[in-house]
């Protein structure tokens, strides 16, 4: 398994996102609690409360990655279709768990359990359920899926249920050379060079801008510390050569 | 023009943002500075610094969208492959360009403008550039793609320069109530009456909490700002009766 690599996709789900209204951060979440599992997320989207879209991205997913996490439109109101959109792309039936209830019933009243709040308790058959310790209403595991809530707080709260779920990989390191001073068109031949000469290394340059500074960093990623490590001095002795 | 709905696609590219180590932040501004224009993101992608992904996806999204957009991969470093990935997914020719030279040496000396400088000068045939007035190497139009950098400061600095060229259809409006101290699954109910009864105006839902709050935005979105007032009026109503 350490050799392994294991690969996640994920699909941030809701018009708020792309209108412009709200700005993601559960990609960036994401992606850094699955680092140290040995996970990498392969490609991401961003798709509109469209049942068909999700859907069809759901699956495709499904079969391209070893998981996947869907965040937002699990909530109470008629723009919340994941869960739907989860059971049609499986081709599975959908209806209100019992387990479910029992947990929304740890913060609402019987009497606030109205037919929409019941909503959040249908799970696609055969789902596990994501405990949510912020607000109770579950996520759920269908096959390779995890589906997961929006608000970023409360996703963040799913995260500890799901870790033992994940059968990681090897773990990708990542080291970081800045170099103020220098621009990354003097440093581009090298670093190809690096990246050659470094196997199952691959090198990143990321030019900052701002009103004292510019700069470049350089990221080298691999998941062999000892090859990494050899790249990172080849990484510092070029910026020294460069003046950087 | 008035009433068509023009749409755009939303293609963001560079391991950096899959990886967790950089916050996307160029989908929002893209959308907020198409709002006004009357152009609507259908579906965005964060890819990975790959040459097949990258051609497929922009073939796809020229299909699929009114405008397309990408952002990352058009520096001077060996991971910089989008000009290419464009010339390949249209199967169109690449060199350098000497429109795209002069830009350079706008920033350059003729002796920094090495091998790896000149790379940014690189455009696909056909291509018309857009100019660049942060870091002077510009990106390109390519039929309805637009190729952006990924820096934001120099991704923003390259809009004005495509306002003119996008054929805006209807504008959206949206109209925000907020609500304190109610639950989303009070409200769902009447939330989709509302929407049924508004031709045309769509309502999303937006919980949020943090220490001394909790509550809900209701946020209606259309075209046609008279049926939208009405829409407010309703979810207002709704907000009073449900004490909130």
């Amino acid at each position: 398994m350490q050799n392994k690599t294991v690969s996640a996709g994920v699909i941030l789900i809701g018009d708020e996102l792309l209108s412009g209204r709200t700005q993601d951060t559960n990609l960036v979440t994401i992606a850094r609690w699955l680092e140290p599992l040995g996970v990498q997320i392969g490609e991401a989207r961003i798709v509109a409360d469209d049942a068909k879209i999700i859907s069809s991205a759901v699956r495709r997913f499904s079969d391209q990655f070893d998981y996947v996490f869907t965040t937002g439109g699990i909530g109470p109101t008629h723009d919340d279709i994941t869960a739907d959109c989860i059971a049609s792309a499986f081709g599975l039936g959908i209806s209100e768990r019992a387990d479910a209830i029992d947990a929304l019933l740890e913060r609402y009243e019987v009497s606030e359990l109205n037919t929409a709040r019941r909503r959040m308790a249908r799970i696609p058959d055969g789902a596990s359920l994501i405990k949510n310790p912020v607000s109770q209403a579950p996520g759920f595991q269908t096959k390779n899926v995890f589906t997961l809530a929006g608000v970023p707080s409360i996703m963040r709260g799913m995260l500890p249920d799901i870790e033992h779920r994940i059968e990681g990989g090897a773990k990708v390191f990542s080291r970081t050379v800045t170099a103020a001073g220098i621009g990354e068109g003097d440093a581009a031949a090298q670093l190809a060079e690096i990246e050659k000469n470094h196997v199952d290394v691959s090198i990143g340059s990321y030019p900052f801008f701002n009103a004292e500074l510019r700069g470049v960093n350089f990221v080298a990623r691999g998941r062999d510390e000892a090859v990494l490590e050899a790249a990172e001095r080849a990484l510092k002795d070029m910026v020294s050569h460069l003046g950087g």
